[in-house]
């Protein structure tokens, strides 16, 4: 790659903890693409991760910001406007952790102080994020905010538990904070549906391995990578798609548009008693 | 059941062949529920089934009609209508056949000339059916049409071929005629995304049974028997669903609303050479 | 009507507050129907509105309850199955409320405080319903539980504001919980996507009258009154839909399907300065 | 623009009439970002445009091709390998029409004849074009296929008449070829579904100007123009999209997810005889 996309183009990456994190390859296509930007993550996070390598190699600066937090927030967009000099114009909302998955609390068991940490910190913190943008004019016209975020939003899987409706709530967010600032700035905002991916984040969910065959073996391309993710992150931040908002966006090998495909129903099969054999 | 939901009601019910039957089931719950109503099926298809056994019980008459042909369905309409002495009230289209699956013809060594019969026949036989009703003003205001579909318009199922495109344009017929019909008449439109069934006319469709264990572990309350899509039939010829119209209501037992159960999950692990457990 | 569709069954109906509401009516044709059950609201609620009337008619027990708090939704569930003497078959959730709409504090200026309360309130107290119930055994098996939302949750409509987000939200939490409760105990929960409907509670939204005016003229049958959706939410009660789960059904007129009506761009193209006649 | 997205690719691009067409804007900027190809319209359509000055300027050669006619897509598809001297990695289907729209046929008075060519040359064309593709082994391990679709094809719009089904048709065919062509040869399918544009070959729809005005006041960036469209199907062409295929993807200013805008309200308000202002 490296088609200069992002050339003088400024923005903030959230949620880059380590090299499997899908922040992380996005940040360093981003700025292999010809960005600057902020890169920023809570501080328990910074302390497990690796983000000082990375900041190092792409030649950014690292604001520590609680993403439930106004005043982080609004520290933090301050700051990496005066770091930059001047108005942003991508951002990328990587976050989402649900203590009721953590401390094993399954769904008709929720603990409702865990559920709205949940909610504030994978949902409401994108809502937040925008909000204080908003307000200080932070984001030049024609600027790109995504958030990353799964097909569970649309459609159940086991164990996935409160982080399914996290994300039909960001989903909603992004369509309703599109909106207005879409009419009154031209800013876009979208989410990305991507594929199940091993990320360190990822790693405590329940019957990953089984899901990730399954999905792998319905998609017709497989299941995208944290690097295809950072690939179309990166065309979703150019001035390629000036006129996409309001959208989520499956990147998921094709997934999402899979009812049964012959490959999983084969390996499907071989679990029954008796066998059927797909010719 | 029996609650006089389609008290004093008319219609025409397409598809009925044999007890298997979506449609044979309908006629005996609309029977139930104090509809009267004319059977049709093409010639062949009569051949083969028992329609003559459904029509005695049910005190219908048989009008024999090949779906595609404008001239059949006009003498379909006329004589129901006489029969009945009046206007129809519901109307269902249960039809659907693919030459090229017979064939084995797979979807990329299609025969155009077979797909064209695969939409005739499966789709816009729905249209014709529509506009020979409308132009002779045949179904009375509130009146209720529907006709079954199968989520393959939404999602690929392997080997279900063109039949997917098939279902994809009869959904799309029902909303751009619902639309007209609703506007003019006040007569509303709608598809029923049923279960996988086990008819005798899907019978031939391949890995129809490994397929149908997997939708039946993915669907929290099982697969939708033939029956149960019958009752939801009568719900929508009924009074009860007035203002619905130019939709596609799944009746699945959840199945459209599912990425991934415990249970299938369980049982395609079963299949991967380190079986995974799920406590 | 009266078609004993619900002789029998037990329920509870949340969000009855005058003659108006949807829960109202839904009440009045539960009881048509043969139904039994209890009528419930906040106590705020139940002083400015006409519930006694409502009971009376009804033959109902009203009992008070906050739907945020756990210890009211207890005591609700625990008090219902002792007044009835036995396990429930129906619920109906139809409460929504915005303190952001309320205080004016438009969608880019949220308070968050109130951002939590509009999702618990409109949403999260469906699930603290169903957990409890859950947790109770409360529901029969093929019980049925709905819930009411509105198009916002897919559509961004101006005003809305964090509303839209509860109704994404609001959906999300019946597919998950469908989900267990399905596999679990047989019991399906859907949402109602009604019309814009004149509530007493819906009276505050700006710009209302012009909104149904649009949707009145794009949706082919017209907007859908509160009683039909009570006709249809019946027969979600019913028998008839067993199978119909995890589902957001659009009970609108048409109007989720449309994009552009006759009616409604004559309509738009009286207010252009040079207007545009459509033959 | 000019980044070198697509150095060294190879493709055919259809449908380029004149310098409206979202084609011909492809075209431009595929021959900018690096692109080899072949242009092909139909005979007919070569004669009134001025596809000669485009394949000029781009230093493109034209092949007709009548895209309903499996002989010239054959010979269209071995020529091409021909003159670019292997195989291909994108393709863009431009194409649309619809006779019953011509002669002014309206949607419950259709002529079959028409509706079948409407669905060939509009849908099946595309299923044509990749089946032989696929036989000719013509494309090469990652390449993409792109069409042009419409929200038409989820949404009834007055006026658009059989064109709605041909669209619903054609991304339907986007989804089932495109889990072959992803399966057996790693290529990506999907539609992109644009906002109403003003081309040569859409100046005959019915109403097109109160429609596009309002869809421009509905959209919170406003209509995407046939540029905005070009510069994202390069994108989809590009090596930053693999992993998505079998996706239809909204390219429309927000459209897609709006009910209903600030913007598009006002402007209806002012047609209503007592018009309603909003603050």
């Amino acid at each position: 790659m490296a088609y200069n996309l992002l050339k003088g183009k400024k923005g903030i990456i959230f949620g880059a903890l380590d090299h499997h994190s899908i922040a992380w390859k996005v940040a360093e296509k981003a700025y292999e693409e010809g960005a600057r930007f902020v890169l920023t993550n809570t501080p328990t996070a910074m302390r497990f991760g690796e983000i000082d390598e990375l900041a190092k190699k792409c030649n950014a600066t690292i604001i520590p910001a609680d993403a439930t937090s106004e005043a982080d927030l609004e520290n933090l967009i301050e700051k990496s406007m005066e770091i930059m000099g001047g108005k942003l114009d991508f951002i990328l909302h990587s976050i989402g952790m649900s203590i009721n998955v953590r401390k094993k609390k399954v769904y008709n068991e929720l603990n409702y102080d865990f559920f709205h940490k949940t909610l504030d910190i994978s949902a409401i913190s994108f809502h937040k994020l925008m909000q204080i943008s908003y307000r200080h004019d932070a984001i030049n016209e024609w600027g790109s905010v995504v958030a990353l975020s799964y097909i569970a939003a649309q459609r159940v899987l086991y164990g996935y538990n409160d982080m399914a409706d996290a994300k039909a709530l960001l989903e909603s967010i992004a369509r309703s904070f599109g909106y207005i600032y879409g009419r009154e700035k031209k800013i876009r905002v979208n989410t990305i549906s991507q594929s199940p991916t091993r990320t360190t984040a990822g790693k405590g969910v329940k019957g990953m391995d089984g899901l990730m065959d399954f999905t792998d073996r319905m998609s017709p391309l497989g299941n995208a990578s944290a690097e295809e993710c950072a690939n179309f992150t990166i065309a979703m931040f150019s001035d390629l798609t000036k006129k996409i908002t309001m959208q989520n966006i499956f990147h998921d090998g094709g997934f999402s548009s899979m009812g049964m495909s012959m490959r999983a129903m084969k390996q499907y099969n071989k679990s029954l008693d008796n066998p059927i054999e797909i010719e």
